[in-house]
């Protein structure tokens, strides 16, 4: 694979999706722990694809139901442009209510699911309460797999965020627990986009 | 229950919730059919609320989370209202990439718990293919029994629904399978508001 | 209801079901926690059900499809006996891999679904670990709905279960968040009991 | 693995679980049905494991837990030794009340979880009714994922197994669109065999 051996050139893109548009929100700084995790391996080039920032109306019709897709917003466009450009993803999810919060299936309903199929996905989770958003991660499985990702087996969930210790920057050096279970997260991950992209273009292509 | 029994004058509310903003949607006329099934019943007064009409945000802020509530949009302030008042829920639900569609998840979202604690509420959903949404109701019962609600065991799934004969003002004659399980849900839930508005008026008030 | 009001005679049945038969399992003293806070209801009558004692083999056909229900082994006609004369159910799950323990599905699925229908059900679950069994919970409403039980709002989830207090007795006095929990979870219960054990009787029966 | 990398001798070893001991079960034709697939590609090798074969009692104590470890039972040690041997796996699972059958949680749950960590496995479910088993798809993912299997997007579901047109033998050419998909899982699975195998030997090893 050209992006991640010793003679490879350029590095792998992975997506980080916040899931949160909720002001007050803790996700954007989970992000940008996961940021920094994933941007310490030179295989790697990672980008933040915020909800919040997106400002995806509620689905009226996904891009590839559209008639006439070259007249879909330009958001649309862009977001599918970085989704195909992306190898992997990690998918930063609070837990509203015991579940995924809307603006996260939201945004990647509105895609085409040729476009994450094949691709390594891993779960951060977090929540105010104690129990770290694992009901998030039960949820976000068949969501997740729907769309074609393939969910790697390492997660991350974060307990009380708000005492937790990750600063707005991003920093988990004060959560030891947190630090070393990210660390092996985007280690898997980029183990995985390795193993897969390197059989994308050494083997008889991609499977359906 | 004054609701329900010869000597009460006021039938019970039930809210018919739907779930899909998408243009096209199928819900609008399977929720003019349960509606159709829940009015055959005097005890029971139905009122669809629809996060279509509604056009709700993407969730900033719950209402119970404002500083200033009196200052929250009246679409907030109605619906809440409406729930407050229901007795009762019928959730209509599509199914979108396994789960629940975000506009069903985003508007009940935004209110306090108390609000729907205690209430009984059936599930119905549809699909366009063979599975009838099946994977939705697996989906919604951790997050509407989180809500409080309490789910009744009948269930009704409609499958490939663009043909299943149910009309857009919600007959379901020529469906007979559909027409035999709403009659039975719809009846179901009358008996659940029954038995729980009774015993919230006649025993020692509602647990917490 | 004769059951619950000053005029009835005699108290409604709750199965306490257990979900583990491991060696050195901590479900054992769940339970006992939570017959203790129910029979300090006097409107309650509760009873154990537990798969270790009853040491069922997996399940080779369930009681109901048998040919010849006559020669059905007596533990099946006994736990049928009881499950049928019962008002409610508290299920105490432990949880394996994120999931139900074995021997409770393999309980359960034994019996007819018309013997849980339209019976309420609590959900108790714990764990070694630091989330208490939340997932069980999720795993478990699907389950517990099909058999056709009406789950109720209030849970209880005990995380380090070894380390809570928990007497073998089943005393709860160490432990005031748990203590406070199922009390107001076998309250609920029989609030519940009540209500649907008095629609029975007084409406026009049973819903299907 | 010879099929495979140039310098492979000996083809990938793949598990075929079965989850059902029910008298009468359709689960074995539907293991048949993907031996047959599996074994069409020369790369794979493939063996069933049955829980109706080992026969194994409801979990007392885990592999990994035993004090004692050389004291265990011949199947359990036999069992592990195949496990561990195997790159993939394809979980062929009925549901039982909307979730796994309990043969397959208990015979799965006796073994450590990292003889399971980065295998990728494919899931194929059947039922009697409509649904195909798509709800135990669900229940299965966050049980097969928390053992540290990486499941694969392409799923198999096949509703009315009893008039599926697939033989004992395991012949699926009646029926179009299982063989179709089952062809197409077992494709997806070989890929992503030889992907993971390949990147297990070739770069740093394999994570945690």
């Amino acid at each position: 694979m050209e992006n991640l051996s010793p003679n490879m050139s350029t590095p792998a893109k992975v997506l980080v999706v916040l899931s949160s548009v909720r002001d007050g929100r803790h996700g954007a700084k989970v992000g940008q722990a996961v940021m920094k995790h994933l941007e310490s391996n030179p295989s790697i080039s990672a980008e933040i694809l915020d909800p919040m920032t997106l400002d995806a109306p509620l689905l009226k019709q996904p891009l590839h139901f559209m008639p006439d897709q070259s007249a879909a917003p330009s958001w649309m466009t862009d977001t599918l442009a970085k989704i195909k450009e992306s190898a992997g993803f990690v998918i930063v999810s609070a837990e509203y209510n015991c579940t995924i919060p809307p603006a996260l299936t939201n945004l990647l309903d509105h895609f085409p699911l040729s476009a994450y199929r094949h691709k390594p996905a891993s779960i951060v989770t977090y929540s105010m309460g104690p129990f770290g958003g694992v009901r998030a991660t039960v949820a976000l499985r068949p969501f997740l797999s729907e769309l074609g990702m393939v969910i790697l087996p390492s997660t991350v969930s974060i307990p009380t965020i708000q005492n937790s210790g990750i600063t707005e920057e991003g920093s988990t050096e004060e959560n030891e627990r947190v630090d070393k279970n990210m660390k092996k997260l985007c280690g898997e991950l980029a183990w995985y986009v390795q193993a897969l992209e390197t059989q994308k273009t050494s083997s008889d292509g991609v499977p359906n």
